[in-house]
């Protein structure tokens, strides 16, 4: 609903890029599950724009739970967690503020809230807001790793150049404390200079990133609609500058015969796997218990520093724009903790409605 | 919610393949809508396997709306629509039941419902649901055409053949009239001939199909969440075989520069146009009035006559499977009947939430 | 969500008095759920219209179930279940189609629907309804006795008769097997012959319903919006002529003092209950193991045969309406079978919400 | 769904009375409310403990909106309003923490939450989180005032003394100007008296309070489930302290005849009215342009001085309770303006429904 996801663990996004805090409110979640303050201060900091491809603005991004957590457990009660915005220098968007950025959420916003939108640095559609769906994210992904699941994303490709394949838990584990998402230390380094190159020609660059979730237990997700796949895909695509998803072998699919895309089922008497996973660890929208991968498309950032055409949206005419500011030439590195994030919460409302909220609970009833 | 889809018109799937009646509900809709009963006769017809390159299975599709319709119009209260099951030739699948076919929902569903689903033909997973789907579909897709939106879908690629791109309201006419949506003869019969050489192989192929909104009004989705993109995913899932999702530029957009990928903005003194469409008709997860474009991966049919490798999973042991029964050697043809009405019920119900319901009102108040 | 209920385990409802048929679809159930057809036709007859005091209309109530059920229990996935309209005589309504009967549904109809609304006999607004409502909430009130939790409810006053208390379970099972549901035999008598003598006049008559529900587990419900009165009261006001619902001591606490109203709370070691129950089985929206009470209040039936001054909504003039056709005097006995139905499908969803689905499930998994 | 409701306009309340905040967040409005400051802080004031007869906890209930509002209007965006706490005495509670309290949500919150609720000062329980529902819904009851609806409640009876009716929209007036909503000052007085006398018995009182709505359009609400009165009865059981709601004539409806209850219609050429007011201004779930009228129960405050049986709920034991702290002899002069706010939130949310969120804007397009 709107700007609520989920049916059973829900969350509630809200603030705008220049208000006075951004926020998220998470909904049925069981009491006692452990918060780990040191997680969330650690998700939030890759979020957070480092280094020499980020923006240059710096939010400590110091959250506060305001409510749903006594004693360092969840109460089971609505967890509201919030961020102030601190550093915010709205004079950098004044002179431009009526001039639509090309591929930016402007023109649209003002056709959806008929002028009456806080338009000061892309507002409740600036990519700000992912820092509350970090915190809210970080939260649940943490219990779920109290219980054996544990999602990562790499860069899978970006300019032209490929990561390798994700092993096994152990590089999820590295992907966790890196602030630059990539397992080859040579395409990570090629792909650096690819994204400052572009920095140096004030434009920038996208990439496509995978996800890897292992441990997800089967038989989670609903056949129609509220599907494994469909319920992943609609939260992902709320992540800013995403347009695709593909799960499995994906798009690549579409070029196999079924005899080589059918993967093809084995026991060893205890557990039933695949020999492939071209299906991604979902069929017919339930998981099956292989590792859940899908890969995301994360556009070039849409702040580039060239002239653009485009129109002054309060005068109704034609005009050019050359921005100003602080815009990242890339922001692929820094989606990949956002795209866990959405994951997480996604995952756990699957499991709860499945099994029951209780079933996230990792302290003992008292 | 769950098998539910949409906030404010919504629809709820029911059936299985070998029960008595598959059948939809929609709710939300207003009173006032004219129903087509040629119209989703149509549509129905087109869905339905035919020709050399599909299954045998051989259903009318007569459809019974049991509510919600009264003197040819909507009334505004829930209409149920159902398509009774009357081509069941359940032996067909008996001695296969307990062996889980590959990639399809056969082990996932025991998992999900502990060995009560109705297994027969995939039951509840079945293609044959999506009959619903597109009788459903089309009442409310002919609403949107009475309003100027138009939806149509041709096959992109399939087995490396590629159609020529969609053109204006005449293409999406034409795809309208034809049960193989390829505006391309000669490419038309090429795919043709591959799926053929599949099914000789007893095997199967899949492909990528695109589709094209034309009309749509600007200002309709959210930012967070409920973005058009995230709305239309989440059904576009549902469709049995989808295994990805793209918008306008899609994965390709990972390979251009911001400089190449943003969408100039231009205005005639009267509306405010993209020079180019990267975006897909959606930024910041709301229209802007550009059309609509997004691609789906279909992957091969996973009902192959190959023998394969799998599990009896009543009795937990390795087996082999041989298919027996009729199977499609592609779907892809057949999908996108499907796919344009998954659209239509989407845009009906982000436009319902944006302008209230009576918007799709096609007849006079009395 | 609009005809839609439930968060869990929603029903919805379908169908128009004099069109094809009225059915439910009820999604969100486990696997699992045995399904006692005899149950589910008694419950349908106790509804029926019977006996001296109630409408001549004669409907046979067969259901169908399209789906949801195989080999006799519920395979998880959403089960329609549908009543066809048979006994339809429409002319004896056609004369008054557009005079209005007061404290019905058919100026409002008109005023929601904008003359598209299925008039016919109250059309979607019809008591018939219900019908599809029993049935479904049938279903889920087996299941929940299979898990011991016992719903019954009496007609606690009637023109100013009154019944003795519900005392136990045993009592339960006595409302469940009559069409005339108090257990003082003198009262109901009584009850009997003064809607008798309104019939006479051509009036009609109300009358308070008194819903027990024993051996509700303690702990379900949610402290704000979806408590369980909210649940219960939200449900119940759909069924036609409620106009006020009361929990526990009710509006007759209002006249107490604190330390009477109170439930003390005492322990035998085991479990802890109260020593009275004026909170009704529930203190701050959630279920405190003791019985759920409530009353409901039932008004007269609205179709009278006096003469009354009305509005012909067609021509926009004042008229006098003398209705004709078939008539309870009386609705109030027929109406506890609704009620119980609704509470069944609200406290299983409430339970599904706190314990998973799957605690719903009487079969074993296979 | 949970602590959220509404479909359309819809609420999230978070907070725990000793936690660092309350709040809620309102999602669903359209850009372009006004905001009236001065309306927010006259609400909240209301709804404060303040004078003789009322709770000597003192918070100034000074809100932030932390989004969702630009230059004075709302952007469309979610609004999330906090309220600090400040005046916290946890120890008042500490020594009986574990005492459950009789007909409060002490030992429910234990079943609910596993004892990881947040227990001081009844935590996400306490009337305190009122105060965050009372802030939500004055800026939805300005913007419905904005256009010409009012909302008003008075105390119909408190201890056997009876306020007279209120008779129009002067009436409504005044009683948003008081803190002790009694239009008869006699019945005022001696209201406050019986309260008085209670609290020198360290014992408490109830009352009835009634609730009218002038000026709503006609035509809102559905007419299965989410009915005006089932939408409106769903959100006020949440207000702490309701035990009963009654529409129209409510419960003694079930003591008329039809005749004397019907509410007979007439038009004077341009509208449709009825002769009385017994349906309360709805028919069959749908909203008729009549007032809506409707009583609630509230119950004595649970919070006396007096002794009480109950148990140790750490111990299981059995136990005496004699509270200390500070608690109100009555709330039900305080629980008007609760209810004035979820009406207005509900209503809004009925509204937007039915006609788009847009209906609810006070201000200009820009």
């Amino acid at each position: 609903m709107k700007n609520t996801f989920g049916n059973v663990v829900t969350v509630t996004l809200f603030g705008e890029s220049h208000g006075p805090a951004i926020g998220a409110v998470v909904d049925g979640l069981p009491g006692g599950i452990r918060i780990d303050e040191k997680y969330i201060a650690a998700r939030l900091t890759q979020r957070r724009p480092s280094g020499r491809i980020s923006t240059a603005r710096r939010e400590p991004d110091s959250y506060e739970i305001l409510s749903g957590v006594f004693n360092g457990y969840t109460t089971g009660t609505p967890l509201c967690i919030i961020i102030r915005n601190e550093d915010i220098r709205s004079k950098d968007y004044e002179d431009i503020s009526r001039l639509a950025r090309p591929s930016h959420a402007d023109l649209t916003a003002m056709y959806r809230y008929g002028g009456f939108e806080d338009y000061r640095g892309g507002g409740h559609f600036s990519g700000r807001i992912t820092a509350a769906l970090v915190a809210a994210g970080a939260m649940v992904m943490k219990a779920l790793e109290d219980k054996g699941i544990y999602i990562g994303t790499h860069i899978k490709s970006c300019g032209g150049i490929t990561d390798r394949e994700i092993a096994d838990e152990t590089d999820l584990r590295v992907l966790a404390e890196t602030d630059f998402p990539v397992l080859d230390a040579e395409a990570a380094s090629e792909m650096e200079r690819i994204i400052l190159d572009a920095a140096k020609d004030g434009d920038s660059v996208g990439g496509v990133l995978e996800t890897v979730v292992l441990g997800m237990p089967e038989g989670v997700g609903e056949p129609w609609f509220d599907t494994a796949e469909g319920m992943l895909a609609h939260a992902i695509f709320s992540v800013p500058a995403v347009k695709g998803v593909e799960f499995g072998a994906g798009f690549g699919i579409t070029r196999m015969r079924g005899s080589q895309a059918n993967d093809c089922l084995r026991t060893d008497g205890k557990k039933i796997y695949t020999e492939t996973n071209n299906s991604g660890g979902i069929n017919g929208g339930i998981t099956n218990g292989m590792p859940i991968v899908f890969r995301t498309a994360i556009k070039p950032t849409p702040s580039i520093f060239k002239e653009q055409r485009t129109v002054d949206i309060k005068k109704g005419e034609n005009a050019l724009l050359r921005l100003k500011g602080r815009h990242d030439p890339a922001v692929v590195h820094r989606a990949g903790v956002v795209i866990n994030a959405v994951t997480a919460l996604t995952l756990a409302d699957l499991l709860a409605a499945r099994y029951g909220a209780d079933w996230l609970k990792t302290g003992e009833n008292k």
